[in-house]
């Protein structure tokens, strides 16, 4: 049994209470949290580390993102959506390659290890590649094989019956650190009945789903037109809400009083990435009216092609500010409000038990954030603190299943300095070849 | 004479064509940049630095803040603005020594330097004591000493007739670094009598003013009914517009188009601040109408009880997405416009000559920030990396008249460890003394 002792920690355990506790120890043990508070006298360590001058607390989870999408970071600036799409991020993705999926989920690994992410829920192409990023990282992950339904030509990598092949070999994988889900991109996107096809396989395979729903009033519009209902309203009459393993579903920004009422009827856990919105200038509402119906709210980055980063500190201070200016309440979303809904909200939505909270049992996801910075102190809250002043570059440990993935700002688990120079490499190759390729095209 | 040669960097220069040199030299030469570009071939250098995998940009200019409230971040919480105020920052503030404004300051300071900030527009109490640390830490800073004109019994620190004194003893020195405004707190506070002499002094020292200028349509009401017209209007019927030395009014968020043309006519530099306005959840527009009838606009953090940091990375990105937001336009503020208004906006505005761009003959104050990072790759655009991606600890070296500051993220001036205790203590002795007086007086 291995048994990690950090001492002298400062810890926001976002157990039910909110306890938050001084000067104290935090024990793991094989790769779950064993003690925290105070040790037993007796404990014999094979690790101890002073965690002085720290703030323990739950690592983040990123609860929609496209991970290997660092590639197009900085890539699609200044555009209107169509234009940002059309004109720069399709002209860059036709010329995509398994192996430039791989570097970039790499650089985002390593983005996210050094911000405080310990688990990520990615929606991609070349999923396989991403899990080979995960396997070698150490950190978590949900991966979402993304499917069009709409023929061969038009999808990126292998179809829907391939991806299930995929996932019988992939999910529970890795010690538990990989999961799946069933990745249709969107119900205006997908016909009907791959839809239904997928609900189908979700129960064969004891699935969850994770897909894009209600971005915009332009897709309820085209959802009332096709079905006569809205997209909320279209997918719950398929089914899709009631799979095995529960529904991911990303943005969810135009929904009105039966949506709100359906979603939290049927436990979908909506994830929110207001960076996004801001940047692509999309209309989003306040949270307050699908929270108080109950909706699950979790946060996410997602695509680096838009944030432009991968720091849920910032999604999460963010979405803390948009509250208050929206709602002009400045006590919305209070204390630690917004460190619930990126930590364990995020946890819940993807399936991994227990995580989100530093209580005895929970699996030992944790990371260590530096108070010895001056704009961390003085500390009157450290939820404060945490919430409203710290950055991803604060973060100098990570734990994932009580095993290091960084140490004192080190990273652990992954050759950073290559996986720079590759993930530059490749992203400059693939947009260069898109370019080239568009070009040829047009003639 | 001493020479600086930085070679192998990337250069955002923020020039009057925006040029970006790549591979490139930086020379600095007695505290100003002597080459960019490519050094002569015979320079002969006293100090030669490795700039590969660092980008150079001016430093940022926070053009509206009150440095020594660092002892209130994170103290007054999810709170309305009066109870927010008046139960938490002025019950601190009843207690505040002229030994907490310096430790509040200098924690200020560190967070500036390592947030890569080389100048500050700076608005308290006791401004001789944050004056010990702009020389101390080589810092450049405007300080404007905060007076209310009611009376001995309602000033913190000395009256307007002192600040004078000081003014005169403290404008220009430290070898220029650090400039005095006089410090009129708001026209909504301030007597009208006590504002005219204010614009009377000016005149007689050559000096510009600091101000608090329409926040909210509170004032607006409350100003016509007073005086007949708006508060831009008003302060303009004043002549307070017309100081030599220029006005910075912080905030102006209940601007009408009369107030525009006022402000653009007169040149005042209005300080956008708005992590405060969210946090505190203030009402405020979007910068375009402004910005198209000519108003100067740049950035600051305000105090950090209300934002609360002092990163000009985090603000200059909040004021970029907020506009694309606001304004339902992703082409809002494009390319390095957040740039310019983070830096060279807030150089004008505090009338240093020459800071803000990095070319010949311009003052060396700079900082280098970090490209080796995963979240700074793959570089398709370093403006955009730097607006959307980059924070405050990616910045590596600072340098102001070309000493350095910072070096590989050690502080070169000031004793950290020493400041972060000590800011510590203060601030929380100053809030129980707060407090305690408090509870005396309510009996």
């Amino acid at each position: 049994m291995t048994t990690i002792h950090i001492r002298n920690l400062e810890i926001v355990t976002l157990d039910d209470a909110g306890t938050i506790l001084h000067d104290a120890d935090l024990v793991v043990q094989d790769g779950r949290i064993a003690y925290v508070g105070e040790a037993p006298p007796d404990l014999r360590a094979d690790e101890v580390v002073d965690g002085s001058g720290r703030v323990a607390m739950p690592g983040f989870v990123n609860a929609h993102c496209h991970s290997p999408m660092t590639f197009e970071r900085g890539w699609a600036e200044d555009l209107p959506f169509d234009r940002w799409l059309n004109e720069k991020i399709w002209v860059a993705e036709s010329a995509l390659t398994p192996d430039d999926v791989y570097w970039g989920a790499a650089l985002a690994a390593c983005e996210m290890i050094r911000s405080g992410t310990v688990a990520f829920n990615d929606h991609y192409f070349y999923m396989d590649r991403v899990a080979e990023v995960v396997r070698e990282s150490g950190l978590k992950a949900v991966l979402t094989w993304c499917v069009f339904g709409i023929g061969p030509e038009a999808e990126v990598g292998p179809g829907l019956e391939d991806t299930v092949e995929w996932i019988k070999e992939t999910h529970g994988t890795a010690d538990g650190r990989i999961r799946t889900f069933l990745g249709p991109h969107s119900p205006y996107i997908c016909p009907p009945d791959f839809l239904s096809r997928i609900v189908e396989l979700a129960h064969e395979l004891g699935q969850g789903i994770h897909l894009h729903l209600s971005e915009d009033s332009e897709q309820v519009t085209q959802s009332l037109e096709r079905h006569g209902m809205r997209p909320v309203q279209f997918v719950d009459s398929l089914g899709l809400f009631d799979v095995p393993g529960g529904v991911v579903a990303a943005h969810g920004l135009a929904l009105n009083e039966p949506d709100r009422d359906i979603l939290a009827e049927k436990g979908v856990h909506v994830a929110h990435c207001p960076i996004t919105y801001m940047k692509l200038a999309m209309v989003f509402p306040p949270l307050r009216p699908r929270l108080a119906a109950g909706v699950r709210v979790c946060l996410g980055t997602d695509g680096p092609g838009s944030n432009n980063d991968m720091d849920m500190f910032a999604v999460m201070r963010q979405t803390a500010l948009n509250e208050k200016y929206l709602m002009l309440d400045p006590e919305a979303l209070p204390g630690d409000t917004p460190l619930r809904m990126a930590t364990q909200n995020g946890a819940r939505a993807l399936g991994f038990e227990g995580m989100g909270a530093l209580v005895p049992g929970a699996p030992a996801d944790l990371i260590l954030v530096n108070l010895d910075a001056p704009h961390m102190r003085p500390i009157h809250s450290l939820i404060a603190n945490l919430v409203f002043a710290a950055k991803g570059g604060d973060v100098t440990d990570v734990m994932v299943d009580g095993r290091w993935l960084m140490r004192n700002r080190e990273l652990q688990t992954l050759d950073e300095a290559r996986i720079l120079y590759e993930a530059e490499r490749h992203a400059q190759a693939m947009v260069r070849r898109g370019m080239r390729q568009m070009r040829e095209y047009r003639g």
